[in-house]
């Protein structure tokens, strides 16, 4: 299939064969050996080439890591890698945590997995998953001379829409937003606030073919080169937004119970006639003169 | 460039040559041509397949629906899409309202849109993006005789996270969710939870290749032919959680606040000795009862 010079193009695949990853695994090797398995005789293509990105599933890079834990202490682990509760809702099957954890990530259990783990244990995210996309990508440019870039996914639910999409959780040699602000539209109007975030956009384009069942851990997609560059690329860090800038930093429940402790004190204080002066609202004070 | 039998494959790529779409047009008629257009000559394959899956950017699909409004109507016009209000921030250049519109989607300005328009003018949503995927996909199944499916995008912000990705407003003849639930993971343990959202998976793929200054609205997903299905499936309707059920129904600030005005009628009910028993709703009923 030839391509109209006009036309842009992306391809994705699955890197098959890749064995499944133990602690201390050279995750490198493997990824290098499965793309060059991938290159059928005669067809050098299917190798990787500049300018190609991997999107390597968190996982296997957490198994190479051995984060590995008891699924007995599952609930421990989710605990120790929480910094601050978001959401908590109780369901049949327990309680599920909307966490913000020590990377900054919001996800529920913390991102801690129990799907394709041994049976008995589960997976904790990697470290820092920047800095193991950096070695990766480093590693594979080294290994096979190719230019790539690395993004780590992991599956993330997200408010308002049902179901889950891949997100970017660790990223390196590749821009991770396609920063738009300040050029101009089709109709030559600045795009003052568009800001895609193409490594969350390129994670869920792997998942398509990835799938969650098959055994598929790394895709590479080919035909964005533009987004490929140098090792030292602000990472998956820079998705992450601040919770003091971010308008559901917390859940409705938990927000609103905060207010409605907060509102009971004032109230209270109120109610029995004892006056506050700083604080609260204005809006109570003038309430106050009104009734009195 | 041959496939290894194991591997799975997606590709994407734009249409090229697709005109300005003003209202009345017939997007049908239009895609097919671009579609045709972009098969060179002997290279059949780049015409439409069975399989295919169109991503339609929701924009020229407002267009040819004439759902265009003046510029200056703009807020009128977001109050006009919007069912429920669910945060609102203040910025140096005005406020952004994060809302529910009527088709259930939450989005900033209720997904009105000023960038790609005519000066002067912003674009609703259409007004039934389900069904205006339906009538694209049914034309062009008529038109070209290849079974495709049809997605309608729209570009997204999200909490926790910079940036924007795409993600479907409208569907038809594919799958939008791969229901994995039931199913196991390769380790045999049940994939009780996990439902990628892949018609948002595939707004967000294509959204890699359709840019946003680049004037390539849609954009051909080849590879995925098993999600591809007739065209009464669910459409994107359904990948719309209720209110009811989201645990971030309200911004936090806007959660807060309903609790502080709740808490503070309480406390103030419970400071003038007034009592309550059992619950705020009851205090409040006692205390009417009491003041009447």
């Amino acid at each position: 299939m030839t391509l109209n010079r006009f036309m842009a193009r992306l391809t994705t695949w699955t890197l098959p064969g890749m064995p499944e990853v133990r602690p201390g695994d050279d995750l490198v090797a493997m990824i290098a050996d499965a793309a060059r398995a991938a290159a059928e005789p005669g067809d050098p293509e299917l190798g990787l080439l500049d300018g190609d990105i991997l999107v390597v599933t968190s996982k296997i890079v957490s198994k190479a890591e051995g984060r590995i834990v008891a699924a007995a202490d599952r609930e421990d682990a989710i605990t120790a890698e929480t910094v601050r509760v978001v959401a908590t809702r109780e369901h049949p099957g327990g309680v599920t945590r909307i966490v913000e954890n020590r990377l900054g990530i919001v996800a529920a259990a913390a991102g801690v997995d129990a799907s394709n783990t041994e049976d008995g244990t589960v997976l904790l995210l990697p470290l820092d998953p920047d800095a193991s996309a950096r070695e990766l990508a480093a590693g594979l440019r080294a290994l096979t001379g190719a230019r790539v870039g690395v993004i780590l996914s992991d599956t993330l639910g997200r408010p308002w829409r049902e179901g889950q999409t891949d997100a970017a959780i660790g990223a390196a040699g590749v821009h991770v937003f396609d920063d738009l602000r300040g050029s101009t539209d089709a109709a030559g109007k600045p795009l003052q606030v568009t800001m895609p975030c193409v490594a969350d956009e390129l994670a869920a384009a792997t998942d398509l073919v990835k799938g969650k069942a098959s055994g598929c851990p790394v895709a590479v997609v080919r035909g964005l080169d533009r987004l490929v560059g140098e090792l030292d690329l602000p990472g998956a860090a820079s998705i992450v937004r601040p919770s003091e800038r971010d308008m559901f930093r917390l859940g409705s429940e938990e927000a609103r119970a905060e207010g409605v402790a907060e509102g009971y004190e004032a109230g209270l204080v109120e109610g029995r006639g004892l006056g506050y002066s700083d604080g609260y609202a204005d809006g109570f004070a003038e309430a106050d003169a009104e009734d009195a």
